[in-house]
Order: C-alpha cells, then sequence, then structure tokens
C-alpha cells in the first residue's frame, strides 16, 4: 500500500496537490539525511529497485541509484543497448520479465513517450517515470517544485517564466501543469518555432520578449536547448538564440531582487545561460541537484508503502 | 567445500542427479523468499561475485546480479567490450588477475565455447558457465528441470520435445543431456539446415515434423530462432520457419490437455511463438525467469559451500 | 579529516614520506581481510563513492569498485561515453553536480591531464587519480611500492630500472619520483623514441641497452608497450621492440638471484615480456593485482577520516 494516491509515478497528474506536498515534506527530511556523513537508512533492505535506461543519461541515472542506495535498497542497472531490447524484445515482454524476478520498482527512461504506461499495465511493480521522449520528467518537477518552496514557501500567485524549447520539452510538460495545480501564474517564452502548434492548450501565457516578462517573474526556469534540433530548425541559429533567449549578463539586470533562476541540467554554457548567469548566486541550478536525491528518495520511500512520517530512523 | 560433486558448474555433466536435486530443492525455498517484501538473506555477505559478461545479455546478467545482491554478496558487473580484453589480454590473464582480486565466484557469458573450463583452471574461485558459444548454457537447463518438475512431479518417462535451431543451440545443449539423465524421453524438431551433422549423438529422437509429434509431448520446448542465422541460411526463410515449425494457435490445440510449452526468452514473436502460443496459460516461460534467479540463489549457495538445508533464514 | 596530509590524492607528490608509509602500513591490515571468506568490513557503511571512468579501463575500475564495496561504502560506476559528458558538459559543471549529490570520494581516470585537479577545486569530496592522460597513475605507484616493500623491507638503496615508453606512461609518471623520495636509485631504458625530450629532467640515469643494466637491478620494472603507438613511430617495430627492449628466456638469466620483476598488467605477451617471462616465479604481476585492492581499501580509509590504527575490525 503507497501512502500516495497512486501507486506509480507515470505523470505529474499521477499525484494531487495533498501527494505533492507529502513528497515535498518527505523529501525535507532526507535532504537532511544526505549532508550526513553516514547517509543510509534501512528503509527500502531487500527490496528490488531496477533502472531501466533505454536512453543515455547519466546525472538522473546516478541520481535514482544513489536514492536507492542510500535507502539500502537493491539496484541494478540495464541500460541501453545492452539492454534485451537489442534482441528486439517488446517492452511488453520487458515488463513481465522484471516481474517475474520481483522487481519492487522500476524507473523507466525511454525516447517513446507512454513507456511508462506499457510498465505499469504489465507488471506489479511500482513505476517511476524517468524521462519518457518529449512527454514528461515528474521527478524533475517534483524536484524543482522543492527547489520553488524552500525559497518562496508557497506557490500560490508565484510567476513563474519557462524561456526555452517548449514544444520539445518534458521538463515542461510535467512542470507547467505541476505549477497550475498549486497556483502559480506560468508564462512561456519561446521563438514561434519551438512552440508547440497549439500553445492556448498548455495552460500558459505565451510571449516571444523576454527582456518583456524578465522583471515580471519570481523563477526564471531556463530550459536546456538541444543543439541537434536547433540545427535542423531553419531559425533562430544557436547564436541568435542565445542573443534572443539566453539569460546573460545584461539580462541578470532585469530581474527582480529575490528572482531565482533554475535549469534541469547539463547547462549549455553560452547558449541558453551565460557563464554569469550560469554561476549566478541566485541560480539555484545545484540546489536542485541536492534536492532530486531526497525527492526520490521520498518518492521510493512513499511509493513502497511508507508512512509520510517516520521515513527518517 | 561445495555441497555438490563439482565446485564448478561448467556443463550441466558437472552435475550428479543428485546434485540436481539438491539445486532444485534448495530453490524450492529460495522461490518463497523472493515472494517477500524483503528478499535479502545474509548468506553470502562478503563474497565477492563477478558476472564477466563478454557477450550482450541483460536478462541472464540481471539474474544473476538480482541472486548474488538478495544472498547479500558484493556483486561487481564487468562486460562488453568495455573489459580488459579491449586491450587484448588473454582470457588467461583475466582470470588470473581476478584470482589475485580474491573473487569467490565468477559468471562468465562467452562467445567461444569452453571459455568457462580456461577460466576454471586458472583460478581458484567457483566459475558458473552463464553461456559459452554454441555449447552449453547449464543454468538454463536448471531452471528449465524446476520449472517442468514443480509441472509433473518427475521426470520418469516424461516425453519432451525440443524444437528450433538445434545445431547451434547451446540451451539445448545443456538440456538434452540432463533430461537424458533424469529419464525423460527427448525429441528434437527442426529443419534438415537446423540440425547438428550428426543429429544420432543427440540421444534424441529426430523429427521433420512439428505436427506429428506434439500430440505426444508433455513438454514443447521452443528454442529462440537467431534471425540473423536463418537470413544466412538458403531455407526456410523466416517466414517459411514460422509456417513448418512455429507454435500458433492450429498447433496449441494438438497439444495433450496436461502439456506445458516453455521458451528460454526473449521471445520472437510471429516466428517461433505466434502471440496466442506466447500469451497461452500453459505457456510457463515467465514462470521460467521466476525460476531463474531461485536457481541460481540455490546454485551460488550451494558451490560456495552451503548445506542442502538451512539455506533460508 | 584525513589522516594523511592532503585530503586527496591528486599526484604522487601528495604524499609525505610518512604518508605513504602509512598507507602501506593500513594496506598490509586489508591484504589479510581480503583472503577471508568474509571480506567486508562496515568501516565506510553509508559513504558514496563514485567510480568516474572516462577512459576504458575494467581492471582499475573493478579494484576501486571491489575496495569500497569490501568496505561497505555505496558504489556507483559512471563511465565512458554514458557519461553526462556525451551532452558537452565541462567537468567543472560534472564536478560541481555529483557534489550537489553529496558524494564523498570521486575516484576519477580521464585522458586529460590535470582532470583531477579540476574536481578537487569544484567539490567537497576527496579525490583519487585514477589515471589521467600521460601524466600520473599514483594509485599504481602505491601498489607497486606496496609490493616492493614486501620484498625488501625497505627503498633505500635499492635500483629499479623501468623499461618501455616512458614518454607517454602515466604509471612512470608516478612510480618515479616515488622511488626517488624513498632514497631507491632509478635506470630508465627505452629507445630514444620513447623517452622524454628531456629525460634529465626525470631524476633517472638513462640507458638504451637493457642488457647492460639488466644484472645490476633488483627490480625490472617492464611498462606496457601501447601497440598503436609504435605503429605510429618510426622505429622501433613492434618486433624490434620486443628483440631489444623485451624480458625473455635469455634475459631472466641475466638477473640478480634475488631480482624480481614488475608489470603493471596486462600484458602484451611476447612483446615486453616473453610467455617465460609472464610466468617467471620471480615476476611479481599478480601480487601486484592483489596489492593493488588492499592498497586502494586503505587510501579510501584514511582519506575518508580513518586512523592509521584500527581500520580493520
Amino acid at each position: 500500500m503507497s501512502a500516495l494516491s497512486s501507486r506509480h509515478l507515470l505523470t505529474i497528474e499521477d499525484l494531487s496537490v495533498s501527494d505533492i506536498g507529502m513528497i515535498l515534506d518527505t523529501a525535507t527530511s532526507f535532504m537532511e539525511v544526505n549532508e550526513r556523513a553516514i547517509k543510509k537508512l534501512p528503509t527500502l533492505r531487500g527490496r528490488t529497485v531496477i533502472n531501466l535506461f533505454l536512453e543515455p543519461s547519466t546525472r538522473t541515472r546516478t541520481s535514482f541509484e544513489l536514492a536507492a542506495k542510500r535507502l539500502s535498497a537493491d539496484a541494478v542497472n540495464m541500460s541501453g543497448s545492452a539492454s534485451a531490447t537489442v534482441k528486439g524484445e517488446s517492452l511488453v515482454d520487458t515488463a513481465k520479465t522484471l516481474d517475474a524476478m520481483h522487481a519492487d520498482l522500476v524507473i523507466i527512461r525511454h525516447g517513446m513517450a507512454g513507456a511508462p504506461q506499457i510498465l505499469a499495465r504489465n507488471m506489479r511493480a511500482s513505476i517511476i517515470n524517468g524521462g519518457d521522449g518529449k512527454h514528461q520528467h515528474p521527478t524533475q518537477a517534483l524536484l524543482d517544485l522543492f527547489t520553488i518552496r524552500r525559497q518562496f514557501g508557497s506557490f500560490e500567485g508565484l510567476r513563474v517564466g519557462i524561456v526555452g524549447d517548449i514544444a520539445h520539452s518534458r521538463v515542461a510538460g510535467s512542470l507547467l501543469p505541476a505549477l497550475h495545480a498549486l497556483g502559480a501564474k506560468t508564462t512561456v517564452i519561446a521563438p514561434p518555432t519551438l512552440l508547440p502548434a497549439r500553445p492556448d492548450v498548455l495552460g500558459a501565457e505565451v510571449s516571444n520578449n523576454l527582456d518583456d516578462i524578465l522583471p515580471t517573474l519570481d523563477v526564471v526556469y531556463m530550459l536546456r536547448i538541444q543543439q541537434e534540433r536547433l540545427e535542423r530548425s531553419p531559425l533562430p541559429s544557436l547564436r541568435e538564440y542565445a542573443r534572443l533567449f539566453g539569460l546573460n549578463l545584461a539580462r541578470l539586470k532585469l530581474l527582480k531582487d529575490d528572482a531565482i533562476i533554475m535549469h534541469p541540467g547539463p547547462v549549455n554554457r553560452g547558449v541558453e545561460l551565460s557563464s554569469e548567469a550560469t554561476d549566478a548566486a541566485n541560480n539555484l541550478l545545484l540546489y536542485q541537484v541536492e534536492a532530486g536525491v531526497a525527492v526520490r528518495m521520498a518518492l521510493m520511500y512513499l511509493l513502497l508503502g511508507g508512512e509520510s512520517d517516520g521515513a527518517v530512523a
């Protein structure tokens, strides 16, 4: 029995506002655990956690692997082309195979939107979406929310701007609905070529002018630019993108005094963030990484049946 | 001191009938352990288990890794091109190196028949053959035997048909001698191009006609077809193969009421098994996967010196 | 607080003579631990150790991974092209990311000299250089020193010859200064094309004639030849190299009775060592491997704050 509304985290919509609060509260305890010399709790001893990463990723895989190990789970990595998928096995059959091995929790990263749902329908384990195609990346949203809440205390009325490749971003795909559910006001800022065909369905205001919007924001969330994407696109060029939509020294001065900058990492220095903007004191991108391990520990703990208090020995 | 006749499992012939019985009995306890929430025993704490997988495999490596971790061993993966073999080190030198690191158990998968013997001759660790070329895959045979015994109680007089690429199958290479030792009657069913040059040495009856044999069988063991192999062969084509030797809805009806279907996985749906035959209630391929972890735990436990009772705390 | 002079091991020069003594003494206890059936101490329980291997290596990575696991640390591998560096993240940003995840110890292998320093400047963790370009490989030097000290008791006045590609060897880069600090007398023996531009700065005697030097040596340290390197070089050919600088049966007879042969592994049999010289009783290359795990355990223990006694429960 999970303490959350759902046994899985497939999309951010699986979580109620109260679930999100429970995860962030629990993560607060784990932040403290991670600062100890001995970062280890017996919570998930004897549980089997599989990191099924079928797209390359080291940061996110490492974050999940550390979360599992610090909770004493048995963590196994299955990655990339090394996976059974090279022999043409379908994802349904992979799910059933891992189920037969008595996996308790599978984190899946996959290039195809909806892959986590396929696992959830075909096995008894809890499933966490570790990023599926251009669709969602809900644990990224949770660590972002943790970071924002730590800074501002709540979300109600907060103004958040998300800048970059909105059309293809699974980070935005999870963060926008979460912010809306929590009462924040959002604006997406992007060149028209990097907006979805119908930006109105995002539930956010839309702008093409970063300079106009910056002074109004509490949170400036800069998405990572996939350079390959821009190169295939007619406009803008990488340099043009940086000039129009990059956060640089000049634009830092447009920010409100207590505004924060966020980024999912890794940064393309000189593209979406100049070096000054990357290293600025109000850029919380490293706090986001730190929160990532704690939030994932909290999620694993709650999905596998823990109560919202009593997580930390 | 191993409780088994041999310190290694290099070929299925290393095991006496009594050894096989001991492994299957011990695995029964571990099946129960693997159904617990806390799937963890202290049995191999402080033992070093190396997964040396020099051919790609995720299922089998994961099965062995889970087995080792659930017994609390320190498990280390050395795989594929990442291995020292890229620097041209010979397998003899790899064996001596792992020995110097005080490995207790090495599971080796290798493209070359006989590779496990090279390790066994050059190190003190126990060696398990995790699949060597087209030669043997003895832990697959053990999990198959576990599955058959669970269904029928014993092997004496049981009729088992093995269908597919007999000539190149290490699964058949281990399963056939085991079944003969245990008193089962075997038939191999394959097109002439996928039979060995001298099929008589297999000790099995030989047939080219699946429909004739199916009604007589208690176990229909469908081998995985390596599509590359067929494509290089003059006959049959993949479609022809499926038509003549694939298990499909029509052929399911030829089976005895209590017959079971088995497959080592992963399945090529539509080739050796149609989707109906893959998902049929009497297809035990997922039970085989489940048994695989338990059988490997039993084998690790017994090879590293445990007694046949007392494995499970 | 480390028991050593430095929190890091970036170059062998980070260690005082007294530090080296403390590491080798502590490693002696761990040699004994590694011979036990249960090779496990709780020393680093709850500590996070990252193996960041951005050049292919299995032996060294496995040695570090076993060292970490036998001390009960949580060990995570980040390797090769799987790493975030494929997304173009700079090493500085990788360092800050791992820091945010509360890594306690990072072992880095990298093709670029100085990479470990970049980590050390950008994170709170202790850093161990696992080999950086053609620069240094200090844990190799420590295990070599352990092996020499075990054989001869001390270093003062010992004559050590290092044979091979001195110009490009990170093994020589760490071993030579260590031997000098400890009072040994060194000679480097190589063809002119494999010597650095200014061999005088090595602090060693220089020779092109192995046969002349062999009878004077206590230790003959044969470097691994990178065959690619020779092939790009005008002289000598691989065969010529083996004839002039390889240790073979004839040259074994030139050695003093109590001289030892060493090699960092893996051996190119037939190039720097003939098969007879590889397998000679006085070739300690496997003892070096064994010492490697113990020395790395000692180093991890001392860097993360242990005292020089009391390591072994």
